[in-house]
């Protein structure tokens, strides 16, 4: 894949800004860890008030890590002068989200002008090693002047 | 479509044992309003404590709320020593969950022994107009015997 | 849900103009049954050239059915000087394709200027029974101005 | 990831032998390229046959050689006597599928006992240059004993 040529050279800030105004993220206690173009991760750490019935992150939870990654990642390659939204987006559930960290990566696959695909991953790490725990397919639009 | 015969006619009351054990419902205040063979709706209010950066209720909680509600209508018909889980789901975000009450439900569309597949929707409410915010199209596995 | 609006009073001609286009459906046999405002269905005959490896019809080609149908009902309420396109779906696979007629039904459930979500049905007919074979959510993109 | 180990060390005649039995795959034209334990490509040749209106390859088309790919991904790693079947799978399509070559790849994301979950690709190939034109998000169910 060729690499990205972001827009926006201040993409990273203007990404940090939002996620400052995403009030699950802070619920969640969720850090941006990586900002690059076309990628973004987010860290957060397992809390029992998320679980679902077996003690577990829950799927919902697990897949608004995802979302927030995906979304950042396609923010990153967006105008300066521009809001993102989740269009839609496919998650399928691969191992039990134990924690006690967990890391969510998203990434472009495909940048368009208003349309952008990306893929999510969930680990959940222990100790040093990581489990996939999650994935998404996941499509973001730009809604531009604003 | 036929009507569901559960193989479990307790399923309610084991379901509503299965609701009161995920940290997350609690933590989002949703209730259990409906309970039916093959159906299971929740309600929650808007809370800013889950919102995504325009202040409506973020994808991710959406999904939660959906994910559970797809989750129990599957429950109702599985037997009375299984566990339910998801395999995966897709969601299609249709308008801005703005609150001030939601109402997630789901529904079976096709039960059986292994998977069951379910559709949920997530309706916001405001007054007495609600909007179809979200919908869901989902895989729910049972795992016997425990 | 309220009735659609389309802006385009001859959608109907204009699908039949477009369905005529698609080589895929004539090879496929099948024909346009139905053509309302937000709804089209699709009608084939069972064909061993398109079976997958037990003798049913291939879950890619269920999936064109239904595409075609979903596709269609979006673009009946797309503007005259317009083309729609398929962003993504998501296909569950609920029972054997056995035929020895299949309907694919499309239907908006969410009608935007740019993207419209909606939702597929394949059904597999046997004399006067009809069994849901599969279901798909899908989101349709229109291209303005051509 | 860890290399798989299939349990079957014959999977690949055993793969061909399904593969054979699909009548779509003769019909299009499909052959198996590769065949290693947790994956698996198939090549095609662009037909007008199975085109859209605009004369690319229907996004139906498109979803069958990938389905088949990951279809057969997962089945390197069933048993012998098993069968594979689609339980749902999950679209984006990204570029116009023009050919006049295609190479479908599936892989293995995760191998369970019941479930597989795997990940597919679709690339138009002109000349030397690959274009990515659509990826898939799928989960196989091994059906037992037969």
């Amino acid at each position: 894949m060729k690499p990205f040529s972001p827009s926006d050279p201040n993409f990273e800030t203007r990404i940090r800004a939002s996620a400052g105004m995403q009030g699950v993220l802070s619920t969640l206690g969720a850090e941006l860890e990586l900002v690059h173009a076309g990628e973004a991760h987010l860290t957060a750490l397992y809390d029992a008030r998320f679980s679902q019935q077996d003690g577990f992150l829950h799927a919902g939870i697990v897949t608004t890590l995802m979302d927030s990654a995906c979304g950042y990642a396609a923010f990153t390659l967006m105008p300066a002068a521009s809001r993102v939204l989740s269009v839609e987006f496919k998650v399928n559930l691969l191992s039990p989200a134990r924690g006690p960290r967990f890391r969510a990566e998203g990434r472009v696959i495909k940048h368009g002008r208003t349309l952008t695909v990306c893929e999510g991953k969930l680990f959940s790490i222990e100790k040093e090693e990581e489990t996939l725990c999650a994935i998404m397919q996941a499509t973001m639009i730009c809604i531009r002047g604003e």
